[in-house]
Order: structure tokens, then sequence, then C-alpha cells
């Protein structure tokens, strides 16, 4: 198995990079192959804009979804861009490893997203939710929060984290065709004592061994949708 | 009153600049004044990292929340995100004016919040939602889809938009203590006619001369949460 980690987070010494290593550990010893995307230390360009298109189709004004299909189809994408979107095509497995920063994701990660899930490489045509372009794959976020498991959870002060993760679930990676696996949530690492950091990382292996297995995150299919796009009325929203 | 919109959008020709436009002209029109944060032409760093803090408290290891506190108490944060605090503390009315890429922010306004709203300025400790730093001013999201309406409606393949931008409205702006107002959605303007698009900027102008008495979104007040942060059973969620 191929797995990529798309991995935001700047300090060495945080729960996040532990996190990043153990996968990148476990995979190995599995014999798994494993490339990682270190946005902070590749100093990955976060914002997209018109220099992400190396040849312009209209050099007067910009219309990013035009110049991605434009670009995609003559190869003339940022070099940059072409190296993410190899690594993710070739990938069986794509791990966000990140922070919970305001509730989504770190802004050099977005910038990735952003930038490398083009139209015409992820997305287009028909080609969107269960027939995206990158079906076939894997992906599952590996997060981190500030705040402890219960202001998340029923009732819970910041709202419940199924919902926070709804842009990214469905909107991110399902939209582009990914099996969407549930997430792995490391609670509040910065306030809690040493063993409990020390069975959550554990905790992780034990969910990375399964990984294989796991019954991903259940989204409606395109078939559900009627020819307007709306749920058909059997199924529940 | 003061305005601050804060735009992300690279290209002056497209339909956010227009909105953007026609909210400095509505608002200087009637004498208030209008502070433009225009995110893609000032080159704003998107990515939050340790050269944010000009004095670092732990220069080995970095934890950003730690390194905001202390910065904010010495007034060491990078001068970038000084200015930005300043407009956004002299601002009675926040805009924030963005295509939704990704049913989320454009990277470079995600970084934009991740940097400006530190620990010490827009929130820490009692100082949350209701409670926030930034209590006592309103804030709106600006925003333009790529698909049509129903797509973002009940049963629609996008997913309601009010879910979609749950994470922004709850987590980012009631969070740092804005009084959140409903989002103002150009729905879909790369794909109508040009009389559509001059009907959704009249729309736009309405709703910008009706800013000051609009009804807010509602959400739950930290008094309506018991001691350990969850919802009283006498409230709905």
């Amino acid at each position: 198995m191929n797995v990529l980690i798309v991995y935001a987070h700047e300090e060495p010494h945080s729960f996040n990079a532990a996190l990043k290593n153990t996968a990148i550990r476990h995979f190995e010893k599995l014999g798994h192959k494993v490339v990682v995307s270190d946005l902070y230390r590749m100093k990955f360009k976060a914002v997209a804009d018109g220099e992400d298109f190396l040849e312009r189709r209209n050099k007067y004004v910009l219309t990013r979804q035009h110049e991605e299909a434009k670009a995609h189809e003559l190869g003339t994408l940022s070099h940059d861009i072409l190296v993410e979107q190899k690594k993710v095509q070739e990938c069986d497995l794509l791990i966000l490893q990140f922070p919970l920063w305001w509730f989504s994701m770190p802004a050099i990660l977005k910038g990735w997203v952003d930038r490398v899930m083009t139209l015409g490489f992820a997305y287009g045509d028909d080609k969107w939710y269960d027939r995206g372009g990158l079906q076939g794959r894997r992906a599952m976020l590996s997060i981190t929060t500030g705040g402890p498991e219960h202001y998340y959870r029923e009732r819970g002060i910041n709202g419940e984290l199924e919902q926070i993760l709804y842009p990214i679930h469905h909107g991110i990676l399902f939209f582009c065709g990914f099996t969407v696996l549930p997430p792995f949530v490391a609670w509040s690492p910065a306030h809690i004592d040493k063993p409990t950091r020390h069975h959550l990382m554990e905790a992780y292996e034990k969910r990375l061994s399964e990984i294989e297995e796991e019954e991903p995150l259940s989204f409606h299919p395109l078939s559900h949708y009627g020819e307007d796009l709306r749920l058909r009325q059997e199924f529940t929203p």
C-alpha cells in the first residue's frame, strides 16, 4: 500500500509531529511505502494565485477554474502542484495530519487543497462525489484539538465534531472521490499528562493497524440524488 | 460607523471585487469610514509560523498559544498582525468578502484568521463566545458560490449552507465575540446572465442599507451552558 501523509505543523516536538512519525514507523515496519509532504518544511506556497499557471489562457482576467482546466490539459500547472498531484495519484491512503485551528485546517494545508485539487485532476465534468477523480483511494483526518472531548460532543460548547468536520469530510475528501474514514482525534494533547499521551499514541497505532478493514463514513452517492441534484424522497439526509 | 472589509480575491474583474466595491461606495456615500484589507494586494502572509513573534518566549519549542499570549502582553507580535488587529479593534462592522473555495475560506483568508485572532486579543481566559474579546462588533460573510442555490439547500447535493458555514460562524466569529449577521450569498455568479448579476448587486446594496437594524444569527450564550460547558437540559441544541 502507498501512504501519503500531508503534515501541517511547524514544530518537530509537537504532538502532531509525533503522530506523523508514529504513522511513518508503523507503515514502514509493515513494508508499505510512505511519502510525507511536510508542508512547513517544504515552505509550501499556501496562496492560490496566477503564478500557479505557467501559461495563461486569459492574461487579462484570472478565472481560476478555466485556467485549471486548461493547464491540466496542457501540463502547465506549476511544478510544485504537479509534484503533489503525482503523490496523491499514487497513494492508496491519504492522511491529513494537522492541529484543528479555528475549527478547520491551518492555512498552509487549506492552501494545499486549494492549489492541488484542481479541476480536471480531482473533479470536473461528471467526476465528483463518489465518481470523483480520486476514487478508489481512502482518506483520513488525524487531528489534535485544543479543548477536551466533551466540548465537541452532544451539547458541548464547541459544537459536535462531526458537524465541524463536515465541510472537510464531505466537501473536500468525498467531493474528490475519496472513501472517507472516521477521523483520529487526539483530544487536547497540550493539557494531558504523559501517560495519557502515551495511551493516545497507542490508540493511534491500533487504528492504523486496522485501517485496511475499517468501515468508512457513509455519504449519499450520486445515485441517491435526482436529476435536480436533490436527495430523492426515499432517502434520509 | 467604522467598516472593515477583509477581501480575498486576486482578480479585480471578479464578482467578489464588484461586491467589495459596492460595499465601499455604499458605506462611504452614507458617511461611514471604510477600511479594506485587500489580502492578495497586500501579499498578506498566510502561514502562521515562528516569525510572527519578534521575541520568542521559548526559542527551542514553538507552542503557538504560549507565544501569542506572551507577545500580546509585550507587544511583540509581528507588525503586520498588529496593523490588522488595530483595524479589527476599531471596526463596528467586519465583512469577510470571499469566494467559497472547498466549502470554506481561501487559504489567504484562513491565514488572516489564524494569525490575527490571537490569544489575548480575540479570546483567552474567560473571553470566548458571547464574552469574546471582540464583543460589541458585528460581522458578516459576503460570499460567492460555484454551484446554484438549490445545491446548498435542504436535500441539496452539497449539503446545507448553514451547516457548511457553521465552523466559521460559530467557531470563528461568534467564538471571538462578534454578533454574527446572516451571510450574503451571491449564488454562482460565473454561470448567470448580466441582468441576474445586476439584481444580485442590487440585493447586496439593499442588505447593506438595512445592516444596522438586522437581526443576527442566534447562538447559545455561555449562560446557557453548565459548569461542564455542556448545554443545559432546558435548551435545544
